[in-house]
């Protein structure tokens, strides 16, 4: 250090994890690792502090003049502080993308992602925090102790059924949006996607009947918001075949999935469940053979969101499907979360909203539907996630359907 | 909102807590109030995201490969998350400024204005935590289950004898520097200026009698580092006099400090201790007559550290000490912690360090005390609180002992 200390950069004060000078570095092929050198997120000032009166102000003594006046008023906190506008991206590190259990630490760098996401998409600042916890009391517990900092909880990447239980304890507990994105981000995309793929095969919704490949986070959520949607039936599959009222290893939220979907009682196969349906939404990995696609019903809808590989290749499924989607980067039709999360959260908290409701997802859901319009194609379903105007509607629609059900401060 | 939604804009999306149009704002005649409208700090990418490549290396696909790779190698996280840079300011509101249990929500400008500070001074990113619980364990237990998100824990404004636990249990089960800036920040600025007040009388620290009133968080913290620098004996009152081995109303930190100080068993009060003392250090509150201040030995130092009201009038105080400072903004001498917590987190951080020594404590006291070198005069035993050379020297000390000490990562 010396005249020349970095005081105000970011990214170069961490020359005690760098290479050793002179010695190769393994990353050095991979730019997804000169991305996250020195992390990807940093946290200023909005305001520069460069004199007496700056310092005077923004700390002692006038800061206290803020302070009292909140101690004396509390809802001032919402104009006065930051809290209001940031959200916390929570993550036990328990069920990262397709990394399965990998800890807090090497979550992270996808809740800096989440994070930038937020920032980019709906200009709202956005603060990591990773647990050392993977009880669900110590979790709920955290987080209601730390809840006073923040203005909306995303939460991320927290296993199945765990996250049911956490985000529905926190969602009673705290009055600022609670959302678990990947049941409901992934459930709105969903929506969004096949409301356009109904379009473009001239369908409605209520005429459908789907199968759903994948009984976790994502699997569950699409289902309730399709069922909310007013979709005309569903099958929902786990690794024991689809869920009926006749099985008895079924978890609670599975014996209530198995009690509103599956309207004629099938009890076999995810594969045998295929036959005739007119969607595949696949939530699960593994693979889907050809004859299973080949035997749904004619212009069937495929959507195969495993990553990095699809349950079923777009490339086969297209000999047999009108619309095909993946999860894929990239590609066209782009099942992607970042359509949903900003634009929700954005919403909700414009809208001072108490909690994220099941009518604000179906708002979000349309919104993005909506920004396709009439451009509407088998390729193009859904905007692609870097559609600036997703996150304008998404926040719009969803700050609007919050007011008129009074869930606002 | 529309095609004008001001996506990446902070500052501007709190339209609901606004005053109504038309309506004066009670606040606009307060400059503070217009520093802290929309809260003071913004979480940004350090990258842009303006190409599905971007978001293919930010976010999915390509994040899963850095964390896979922290998953195998967790110390990679140094080097690939921002976290080893980010410091957690933790309160529970018990002991916000001189303001008192004003709560998590009115201490959080507090906390946001420390964490610009840490941002302007050391270009550490910092993210207020404020709390909803006071109990002990309940923090303990919630700032070790969001630790992995943190490279420091800076503690602030939570009451004593609480404060003291809760560091302590923290240091103990952390790996990371935590401190508790009401206790050590203050000690270690109140250190640097007595080093330099002792060079504009002559005198050398061993000679000094000082005489503490307060013995909360910082007056405990002053004693210790004190003494640890070999000072020549010290008195500290609490609101029932001197504290001292005979009384049996102290707790086992008054205690403590009862058995380390007092060499010569003064039992009375405070006003009395001062006869003949050389230092007084006030962190108290309250007043002290100018007859106490008179009776001190020729040449006193005088610090009088109480906000916004010092204990003893700097213009009085200046009648019969020598060296005259206080907590006061834009007036010599200021005793601001600004000079120390910047410096010390970053120092620590840029060296690995596990945890903060009184070792570099001291260091710190140094290098603040050298920055003023040559040039100490009585009106400048200091660095004003906006010398940018200062955070600099700090970390540089810091890191250096740290190294030496060998307790890096």
């Amino acid at each position: 250090m010396g005249a020349d200390y970095p005081v105000l950069s970011m990214g170069d004060n961490h020359s005690s994890v760098e290479p050793a000078q002179g010695s190769p570095d393994r990353f050095a092929d991979d730019p997804a690792f000169a991305v996250h050198e020195g992390g990807k997120l940093v946290v200023r000032p909005t305001r520069p502090i460069d004199s007496v009166a700056d310092l005077a102000l923004t700390y002692t003594p006038g800061v206290a003049r803020v302070s009292s006046a909140i101690a004396g008023e509390p809802d001032l906190a919402r104009r006065f502080t930051w809290a209001p506008r940031v959200v916390a991206v929570v993550s036990d590190g328990t069920a990262v993308l397709g990394l399965g259990d990998i800890g807090p630490a090497a979550a992270l760098p996808v809740m800096e992602g989440k994070a930038c996401l937020f920032s980019e998409f709906a200009g709202l600042s956005s603060v990591p925090v990773v647990l050392s916890t993977t009880d669900v009391d110590e979790i709920v517990d955290t987080v209601i102790a730390i809840a006073p900092s923040f203005g909306g909880i995303n939460l991320e990447d927290i296993s199945a059924p765990r996250c049911f239980e956490i985000e529905e304890r926190l969602r009673e507990r705290l009055a600022i949006p609670v959302m678990h994105d990947d049941q409901h981000g992934t459930a709105i995309v969903v929506l969004a996607a096949l409301r356009n793929a109904a379009r473009v095969v001239g369908r409605e919704l209520g005429d459908l009947r789907v199968v759903v490949s994948g009984a976790g986070a994502a699997g569950i959520a699409c289902t309730k918001i399709l069922l909310e949607a007013g979709i005309g039936d569903i099958a929902v599959a786990d690794s024991q075949g689809i869920l009926h009222t006749g099985r008895e290893d079924l978890t609670p939220i599975k014996r209530w999935v198995a009690e509103n979907t599956n309207r004629v009682g099938y009890a076999g196969t995810m594969i045998g469940a295929l036959e005739g349906a007119d969607v595949y939404l696949g939530l699960s990995g593994g693979s889907v053979p050809e004859s299973a696609i080949a035997s749904m019903a004619k212009d069937c809808i495929v959507f195969s969101l495993a990553n990095p590989i699809p349950e079923v290749d777009p490339e086969m499924a297209a000999k047999y499907a009108a619309v095909v989607a993946t999860g894929r980067s990239g590609e066209p039709n782009q099942i992607n979360n970042v359509l949903a999360f900003p634009g929700v959260f954005r919403g909700a908290i414009d809208a001072g909203a108490t909690s994220i409701t099941e009518e604000m997802k179906l708002a979000a859901a349309t919104a993005i539907a909506d920004v396709v319009g009439e451009d509407v194609r088998p390729d193009y379903v859904v905007p692609s996630p870097l559609d600036r105007r997703v996150a304008v509607a998404v926040a719009e629609a969803v700050a609007a359907c919050a007011r008129e059900q009074g869930v606002a401060h």
